[in-house]
């Protein structure tokens, strides 16, 4: 038996695991950075069907509070329990198992406190209707896409990850089982050379170390790992296909593999409306699996094409919507708000692109604006992008990652910056009954969009009535294609104008430049 | 004991009650039209409080079917039954009582084929988002709001009902509680002169009599109830603050009483999340109470504020939504099917007016084009106004109804129209990823708005795969301000444009008079 202790993400990751003696790492006081990773290793039994014949978890407690964690099989006679402290101090640990080498291990470690860049997982805000660190920090997701990038070569995946390491996203869409050419095809044994040779019975591991090796490499980042775990394109390997009890071992393994990472969130399924195996009842079920497989409590979502789950059910911690058109309006973004009275994250929008297919050729303004559209309506808007070339016609970001070829990263950089400085917890629709095309905060912080419009001024008036505070304010003007950022000279003093709004009589309008893709930011001075 | 039959909705109305005995009543062979109203009248104690000592019920059988009705007590001694058969054929019943003189009495009644204009009670289409009467009738809501008219004099009652005669509404929105100043205004029984002076344990018979006769005059003019349980207004009287024992009596008095008329639906409440005494647990529970004592199971929704209520919900049968601003754009309006999955309506979406508030001072060509795009967008409107004079401030039609001042009812009567043209079930969003507006049924039958544009000529390309069905189509210009309806000549010969689409490359376009509010009818010759 070896205990292993592995910091994750946010010092060193330590590729080579340090086997020390149980009581001697207590006594040595190890140490685990909280929302770390602490990681034990436990020699057992190889033969049979590990993934079925043995149970193992570990019960983690520090003070009152208990956590119990399920093992896994690693291969080669090794399990391991993967737990992530929530809080600082000391936790001990006793394992609990049906094969007698893995039962009635303790132990101990002390969780200290996160390095640089350990915000702690992210999690719902107060509101419920953004996101932050758990240590408080906001976070304001701007996301992308490549389904496939995890199970590409180790060059492929080097690229792919430099190019995120420059890019502006802080979250990636990424699937479990394949979608198109990988050089990880596998996540079963295999029994045979047909495709449908395969063991659902036995998750072969070597498939989900390569996956998990990725998710470590984006948290290294500060990327969050949006793992999704059905989808409906494998008709040839029927991955998504298995009966019920294959989906729960298979849950509970990827659950207990990676949800100790901080930085991963779950989503049940791409466009789970479409694989035909399973109706609503079933995908409720498998929540209730994850719930209870997942005692870090990571984000859950599902991703729909047709039919809009109902994201109001209590395990639902964010809706994640599929929706081409809706991001082209604020008052098409927000009722998403009022439905789901949860986060709201439009994570396929339709893709930059130079497809011949409708929903893969949107130019990088046309997907810009989506995001702009969707940050006023008060929800997150994700990316992606399909650029074949004639070289590499079934090659593109959305599919197996490496290089960015859109316009639009950019400018979702400018965005994401913008997201940054705006106030806590994030960007509310405002009056949406009254079609004033604002989000922010009511009173102090706002944000216009005039799309594709191209005005050359703006009446600006703020709804504040008699009763509500008054305030000076200062404008930007937000070229948000071009991405300046143009202060208006001076303030602007509001007063009363109706029984609604307020403006400034000495200046009722804001000149613009009569471009399109204009924002302003109007700050309280 | 008597025994009064009364056949309600369709044919005469029985204002005095026929008194036979139940035996005879039989032996005559009592008739009573599918999904009219049977009445049993019953001698019972007038002593205690009848609301809560005695109970009572109605077993009504005919072959496999057994029907439980709870009964009511309608003051001065008597107790009434009312059932509404939903299929044909002889009806055995036998009472169940606490009370012995209420108990064990039997009859039958043989339910036979409705009369002119009785369609049965108006449900939910098989596809979830359209209506339709029991006989298979489409049903296409137009309805109004009018809070407190039930509650005014007779007199202005009769006007009201005078104007729905010739008004395009099949629907009206009314509270059971008063909240502007009615001539009805004690639903419980005074105990004293102060506002709070009334018994929740004592419904006033008089009050809800006064209001069935109402429910039963616009039966009679083929118009549906939507009663509206609760509401947030009446602070002074406080009638939606009682305590949960009395909400639950009140609710089973209200049900019984008016549940048999097939024209009543149930909204539960007015702005629920503005009722500060309940919560939505509060409110579930009354639709619990509310399923459970209507055996009669009509139509059940709720409207809401800020704060949608969760429409998937079971008990609700179809989404009532308020909102100022969705219906300015179909793109807007279909999300709102795909969180409900049900039927839709935007019961309020502010209103047309006079009114110094914004929330009552649309013109009528402001309010129709609120219905045409909630109507691409698959869902239905509702109508509202307040005119008030300077000799009746107070006084409008959303109040205590009378007489309609606005422009929008003529529009309102030439979309139903549209509307009763229409494919059954009834119009869909089409194509709502790919921002086309145009509802409808897929390559039959589409309609086109173009809201306040003027366009003079429009492309007219239909979203058709190669694989789907190709026809030709006839075309009608809509001027749905100016209802006018003026054929286009000829016939559009449609063949594959591209990947999605299909066109007549001899008339690729078609003219349109460039002015605003025009709508396109496209229909398969």
């Amino acid at each position: 038996m070896t205990i292993t202790r592995r910091v994750l993400l946010g010092t060193t990751l330590a590729t080579g695991a340090m086997a020390v003696a149980p009581h001697a790492a207590a006594a040595r006081g190890t140490q685990v950075e909280r929302w770390g990773v602490h990681e034990i290793v436990l020699d057992g039994p190889a033969g049979g069907n590990p993934f079925d014949d043995v149970r193992l978890t570990g019960l983690f407690q520090s003070g009152e509070r208990q956590i119990e964690v399920p093992g896994f099989y690693d291969g080669a006679g090794v399990y391991r329990i993967r737990f992530s402290p929530p809080d600082l101090g000391q936790w001990r640990w006793r394992t609990t198992s049906n094969v007698a080498a893995l039962d009635g291990r303790t132990g101990a470690f002390d969780s200290v406190a996160p390095g640089p860049g350990n915000r702690g997982p992210v999690r719902i805000s107060r509101d419920g209707y953004h996101f932050a660190h758990a240590d408080g920090t906001p976070y304001r997701p701007v996301g992308t896409t490549s389904y496939s990038w995890a199970l590409q070569s180790d060059a492929r995946c080097a690229e792919t990850l430099a190019t995120l390491k420059a890019a502006p996203f802080n979250k990636i869409r990424m699937l479990v089982f394949p979608n198109v050419a990988s050089v990880a095809t596998d996540p079963f044994v295999r029994t045979g050379g047909g495709p449908k040779d395969w063991d659902p019975t036995r998750p072969d591991p070597d498939y989900f170390r390569r996956f998990e090796d990725r998710i470590i490499r984006l948290g290294e980042l500060g990327i969050e790992a949006d793992v999704i775990l059905f989808h409906p394109y494998d008709a040839t390997r029927g991955y998504s296909g298995m009966i019920r009890a294959d989906d729960e071992r298979y849950l509970r393994y990827v659950v207990a593999r990676f949800g100790a990472y901080r930085n991963v969130w779950w989503s049940m399924a791409n466009e789970y409306d479409i694989v035909e195996s399973k109706t609503v009842a079933d995908w409720d079920h498998l929540f209730q699996v994850l719930v209870a497989a997942d005692p870090h409590d990571r984000l859950r979502s599902i991703h729909q094409l047709h039919v809009y789950y109902d994201h109001r059910k209590p395990w639902i911690t964010h809706a994640s919507v599929q929706h081409g058109a809706a991001p082209l309006d604020d008052g098409r973004v927000h009722p998403h708000r009022l439905f789901a009275q949860k986060a709201v994250i439009f994570d396929e929008v339709i893709y930059e692109g130079n497809s011949s297919k409708r929903w893969a050729r949107l130019s990088g303004e046309e997907l810009v604006e989506r995001f702009w559209w969707g940050t006023l309506g008060g929800c997150y808007v994700g990316h992606g992008e399909v650029f074949s070339s004639e070289d590499n016609p079934d090659i593109s970001w959305l599919g197996q990652g490496g290089a960015l070829h859109g316009t639009s990263p950019p400018r979702l950089a400018f965005l994401r910056q913008v997201l940054e400085d705006a106030p806590i917890p994030g960007i509310d629709p405002l009056q949406q009954f009254w079609d004033y095309h604002l989000g922010g905060r009511d009173f102090t912080w706002y944000l216009k969009y005039f799309g594709r419009e191209q005005p050359t001024e703006w009446q600006m008036r703020l709804p504040t009535r008699a009763a509500d505070p008054h305030h000076q304010f200062r404008v930007d003007v937000l070229d948000t294609w071009n991405m300046t950022v143009t202060p208006v000279e001076g303030v602007f003093n509001m007063v009363q104008l109706d029984e609604y709004d307020v403006h400034d009589p000495a200046r009722p309008t804001v000149a613009l430049p009569g471009k399109p893709y204009i924002a302003l930011r109007i700050v309280k001075v």
